[in-house]
């Protein structure tokens, strides 16, 4: 057993259907989060099949990696929910039947005017020494056990029901945790959000910062030609200020090292970001997509009052729609082809102009997964027209084609955010005249 | 160390975003599906940080478990991948570089024409005695790694990247487990995609089915407005026929008793099912879009090849840009609003006169989070213009903005789907003039 500290914690998620893949699971990102912002550590997390000796092996296993242990699933009436079972093999007590429990139980099917299902007073059933955690949303009561050990811990079970899982967390879970865990280190996070770089060119530009952590942490989160970088420094108990401190200069030297490449900060979305800085400078933004067929204006109008800046756009996947839609040239699509930095350039003027907005932004290229107009998958060619021009970049991408599609989306709102910052040229931009 | 069985397989996902929810771990869930498809069992699935110690004791736990192991991330290049450094203490050996792998990752960055970034090279330093897994599609090369036990196990890593992952674990991994689990149970299942309906509904008209699975398995996979039912058959080991026999029986069951409610199988998805519809009926689609803002278009252009269909279309986020560039006439926008049944139909109508496409779909409604003309979010039209008229369905969706975006987007191809089917009205259709 290694050192455990006392501000650690440990999951075990319950159900077949985890395992089986059914279910993408949630709940352990949730717990994830809400934990680690309350300054908490998740040190482990186990999916668990609904077998009863499963279960016990895996609680077994997270009370050596902490001394709290939250369990999820397992608690209703049916037959495969056996974490009650589970829970009194652990601790080496029997299921006893809880009378109050059980007037809680028939009380919540009468407040409903049903009858009691045999099977419901199952959950009824707790182990010697246990607690009840009470379900305000649903039938099936939490159980929390404590065991002397060693290891001493203690073990909250909620059902995995998302809704009552959040709710039992929130208001009994967590706050018993905290009481345990007594007075905490002070914990600052930043993130920053780089677009258009990869993980291993976003790392080797930090190396003089990872040099000085100092005991912070560092980490990158790749998604298609967007790295998140998050940084988190922990100071001594009471000391948030210095925690906020140290973040905030990690954040400042990180910032330097990135250059303009930091798109955003906090965690805000490159699209959150974009419709800011166009909300900001009181500008409108109209789309144009070839090869990203509408992802462009999905993920910009996936924030919450991006109407303010999001006119519209046109999706124009075939060449006569660039032309009658957009009203690119025809003699230039005929001479150059769709997949083509003029093309771009021109789609991107043309929905400013259709949409009589601020900026337009425009994307063209090979999706894949064949070849189009002779060029290979990833020869991407994104646009931003705008008051003082045009501008065009033309990445080479690399992934199947819905990391083709997801990274064209990332390059067109990068380059929309450069055009509205009124910041230089990114690695590989080029300026285009509409006829390019 | 209790019994384990030769077909059973442990996971371990490593990285600390899991453990603090930055992502949703959506590589269990595939790993957890694959491994069932192919008659092999996960018994268990654990997250560990990226920390050595960690690491090496939930693989330690993972081979308690089950012969063979299957661990994702901690290979790239960066300081907080160390899987690599995990396995050879858990093997209690030590790294050292691979000649053979330096080149290979060298060769990678110089196909790329970019230096190699010396941190880069640390994925070339393999616990000794491990063999690579080569990684068409990223420079992180997986390990294999044998331990002589007790209790002898294989240990598969493979880098996080999910496209990698996959393409690994199809084309290295599982042959390699297939072999070592000998002669499986013949195992075959079917899916149907529901589209429009909840999970109870689903589950309420395949109670006969229910009744009838003999040792087989339903279960049923929820997203907005799509259920995926999954039907599961084993059968003797050789025993293919008898296992697929019985699974198209039940699969016939299924759509007898859903109806024309099954818009795909087979594992096709809903906007492939559409283009495949299209295409065979030499039509072609154009998109009007306001709530779903460039997501139904997205959905579509998917699918690859869909340029046979889809020829484009237009987001009309603003009032004005459905009057300007979709035809709706003004004093219907002013009289009735944008969130309305006859103006999804006029957009419908719209996008399929600009598009000169045989059909429009259009979508308009409140994504929320606050109300929009008054009406609440969920509140959503959804319309289909074709050669036989338009039709208008109009659900009353539940959820945050994305899934009621994500919803919409599900409604109005099913919608599509049934127009070019040429099936009659689902639950909540109408038919309506453009002028509703």
């Amino acid at each position: 057993v290694s050192h455990v500290a006392g501000d650690s914690v440990a999951l075990v998620l319950v159900g077949d259907e985890l395992l089986l893949g059914h279910v993408v699971d949630g709940n352990a990102a949730w717990l994830g989060r809400r934990l680690d912002d309350a300054g908490l550590r998740v040190v482990s997390s186990a999916h668990a099949p609904d077998d009863v000796e499963a279960i016990a092996r895996a609680v077994r296993r997270a009370v050596e990696d902490a001394p709290a242990v939250v369990v999820t699933g397992g608690l209703g009436p049916t037959s495969d929910d056996v974490t009650r079972e589970a829970l009194a093999r652990f601790a080496g007590t029997r299921l006893a039947r809880d009378p109050a429990v059980e007037s809680v139980i028939r009380e919540w099917y009468a407040d409903r005017r049903s009858a009691v299902p045999p099977a419901a007073l199952r959950m009824a059933d707790l182990p010697e020494g246990a607690r009840t955690l009470g379900n305000a949303r649903g039938s099936a009561p939490g159980v929390t056990l404590e065991v002397g050990g060693p290891p001493a811990a203690v073990v909250h079970a909620v059902p995995g029901v998302p809704s009552e899982m959040c709710a039992m967390v929130e208001e009994l879970v967590l706050p018993d945790l905290l009481h345990r865990a007594g007075p905490l280190p002070a914990v600052a996070t930043r993130t920053l959000l780089v677009a258009g770089m990869g993980e291993s060119a976003v790392s080797e530009r930090l190396v003089p910062l990872e040099a000085a952590l100092a005991g912070a942490r560092i980490a990158y989160l790749a998604a298609p030609s967007e790295i998140t970088v998050r940084l988190r420094v922990t100071a001594g108990v009471g000391e948030q200020v210095a925690a906020a401190a140290q973040a905030d200069e990690l954040a400042r030297t990180a910032r330097e090292l990135l250059g303009d490449a930091v798109a955003a900060e906090g965690g805000t979305g490159l699209a959150a970001a974009v419709v800011a800085l166009l909300a900001a400078a009181g500008a409108t933004v109209a789309t144009a997509e070839s090869l990203t067929g509408g992802l462009v204006a999905g993920t910009l109008t996936e924030v919450a009052g991006s109407s303010v800046a999001v006119v519209g756009g046109a999706v124009t996947y075939s060449t006569q729609a660039k032309a009658e839609v957009l009203g690119v040239a025809g003699d230039h699509l005929a001479r150059r082809g769709a997949v083509d930095p003029g093309t771009a350039a021109a789609m991107a003027a043309g929905a400013r102009a259709r949409f009589r907005t601020t900026y337009g932004v425009a994307t063209t290229g090979v999706a894949g997964p064949d070849p189009a107009e002779g060029r290979p998958p990833g020869v991407v060619h994104v646009a931003v027209a705008g008051p003082s021009g045009t501008r065009v970049s033309s990445p080479r991408l690399r992934g199947d084609r819905e990391t083709v599609r997801r990274s064209a989306v990332v390059h067109a709102l990068d380059l929309l955010r450069r055009a509205t910052a009124g910041l230089g040229p990114a690695h590989g931009e080029s300026r285009a005249g509409p006829s390019g």
